[in-house]
């Protein structure tokens, strides 16, 4: 492809594929794509490790990077001490957790324990870690760096120009859109309701459109890519025509052979359709979508405790959904039917295990092919 | 264009389009397009007359009826009298309802007489008057039925065949779809979440893709046409990219200068974005997407009762809501906060209140400019 964004990026096809799994980030570059690697949660020496792979593995091909950065480098409440936090978590919703594997017939095991494992991450999304993270990422070759979560902080942004790596953003409202560029974002990602983990509620049709005008409204040059929902090519050319720069994925690349998702999950996702998705405030406390399984029914039903703010709600569902993906593993039927994982309405059109190199070569293909119908359409 | 549906029904551009407007249907049909008029809610004397007009506004082009017809022709609880249904409605309810309007100073008026007249139109849905209806819609020369709710009754989809006039039917699952296409329907219109009035929750991007395969998977050989956030041309072009033969407006219509829109609620949707809109029960009982004003808020709100089940909370919102637009239209701010109606997301896309055929031919241009992106996109 010939596109202004191909060339900028130096890549072949605009397809960015969004995962936590450095097989897939490498896999999708070096299929002509570009890989963004989703380094939130990790330490900056995980990170430093997990690169330098990347780098040994596409061989000098572009691909990118994607932070949770707070704002200003100030995580709030960074001066809470550990036990005051375990604190915070009432009992009411561990005993919730518990009993949702309880009554699967399953030992909950000591999820306190994990709790306090989980904490440990929070050094890594503090401001020094954040930074420390941000530092180790810039020392790489990396073509993009993304932030998930607001305005992307001005170090990032003259870190990005001063390094010639590009900055992107996610948004899933024009009003956003408009803040980033403001900013000086260099790409926005719309990313519309339908997609999987937090989501807003505005749809990847109505959204790609309205930010691209929108954009255009401000007088601004700004590439636009879609995301939510997409998981093939004739979407991605849908979302082209509808004035896209690309797409941006992240669930299709779930069930690929490289990824490490639950093999219980994959199975479950690759027999899923679009309805089968949930968007719940179960998981972190704030809305995020999800496969549709028995633990979240269980905080969807009658009698579940209203899920806590964030980050407190993730101490009470990251240790059980742990559980429930160990004991899953092990042919569990009660595990099977907990389980699940963020994922997007577009999990209804994932219905065949590839590599990820085979999605993107289908997205190629498929792309054509919904280029090639407005074609016919058009010429008869 | 030169599609098969195209040829098939006699069009010139598949852009169908939704309305309860009569001069919206003509103009649409006169443009190339095909206009579908929503005829639920409407006596069979009604429907003479409306159709007639457009018979001697058309030309003989083609154009299409939508109506509600009950499932085997039997509306449940027909037998139910008028006062006895009325008697179901709670007076906590009536009481909520004439309360929201008394917030803003207003004076709901008579709302129980209004109550009462609304009941005129239950014969119009019962299993006699939706019958006559339809035999009134097969005496014109339609060239589109369709029906909103389920699958078509068995004597739609005959008389269709009898006539020569396609039968379509709106789903909001691939499920349904499935359903519809093994029941006989020749469209299916994939409705997505982001639509105006009653839909689903899986999006446009989604769902289009998910139904034309799964047709598809079945053998068939039946068209589908993507509905839901569609306001532009583009979104039409990349619908059609995904695998629509087409697509099915609604909400689009509601601004343009033919619609019998309260002026008021126009004004206020060439103004709102995408994130205007609410899915709420409050309206019908079902989840129905409107939107956002004063009453949608108050209804979201604390305190506020629980919708009724279809039909008894339209009996609650319609005749304040009826008598809110009136009150809208004589210049008084709060009856103009509070007024709404049914529109979907691609409401952020109505910027300008233009002409219905403006519209269509607006669509045209951009289709083609939808196309030319991914010409330019492969060719550079």
């Amino acid at each position: 492809m010939k596109s202004d964004l191909c060339k900028q990026l130096g890549i072949e096809f605009p397809l960015f594929a969004f995962s936590h799994c450095r097989d897939v980030v490498a896999a999708v570059t070096n299929a002509g794509g570009m890989g963004v690697f989703g380094a939130a949660m990790m330490s900056p020496e995980q990170l430093e490790e997990e690169l330098s792979w990347i780098d040994d593995h596409v061989d000098g091909r572009p691909y990118g990077v994607d932070l949770i950065v707070p704002n200003k480098f100030e995580a709030k409440g960074q001066d809470i001490p550990d036990e005051q936090i375990l604190a915070m978590v009432p009992e009411g919703h561990k005993e919730f957790a518990a009993s949702v594997l309880r009554d699967k017939g399953l030992d909950p095991g000591d999820l306190d324990a994990r709790r306090q494992e989980l904490l440990v991450f929070r050094d890594n999304i503090s401001a020094d870690g954040a930074r420390r993270s941000l530092e180790v990422a810039f020392r790489h070759p990396i073509a993009l760096i993304a932030n998930a979560l607001g305005v992307p902080p001005a170090d990032m942004l003259e870190m990005g120009k001063a390094h010639g790596v590009a900055v992107a953003a996610l948004v899933g409202t024009a009003q956003h859109a408009r803040a980033q560029v403001a900013a000086g974002v260099d790409i926005i990602v719309a990313a519309g309701g339908e997609a999987g983990g937090h989501t807003g509620e505005i749809s990847t049709m109505v959204l790609v459109p309205e930010v691209v005008q929108s954009i255009a409204d401000m007088g601004a040059d700004v590439p636009v890519l879609a995301a939510g929902g997409i998981a093939s090519g004739a979407q991605m050319a849908g979302a082209m025509a509808m004035g896209a720069a690309g797409a941006w994925c992240g669930s299709v690349w779930l069930t690929t052979a490289e990824a490490e998702t639950n093999p219980v999950v994959k199975e479950k996702m690759l027999a899923a359709s679009s309805a089968d998705t949930v968007r719940a405030r179960s998981r972190t406390g704030k809305p995020s979508r999800q496969l549709v399984s028995g633990w979240t029914e269980a905080w969807e039903g009658k009698g579940a405790p209203k899920p806590l703010p964030m980050p407190l709600q993730t101490l009470v569902s990251e240790p059980a959904l742990a559980r429930i993906d160990q004991l899953s593993q092990t042919g569990d039927a009660g595990a099977q039917e907990l389980a699940t994982y963020w994922v997007g309405q577009g999990v209804g059109l994932m219905t065949q295990a590839m590599s990820a190199g085979a999605v993107v070569q289908a997205f190629k293909e498929d792309f054509l092919r919904g280029y090639e119908r407005l074609q016919a359409a058009l010429e008869g």
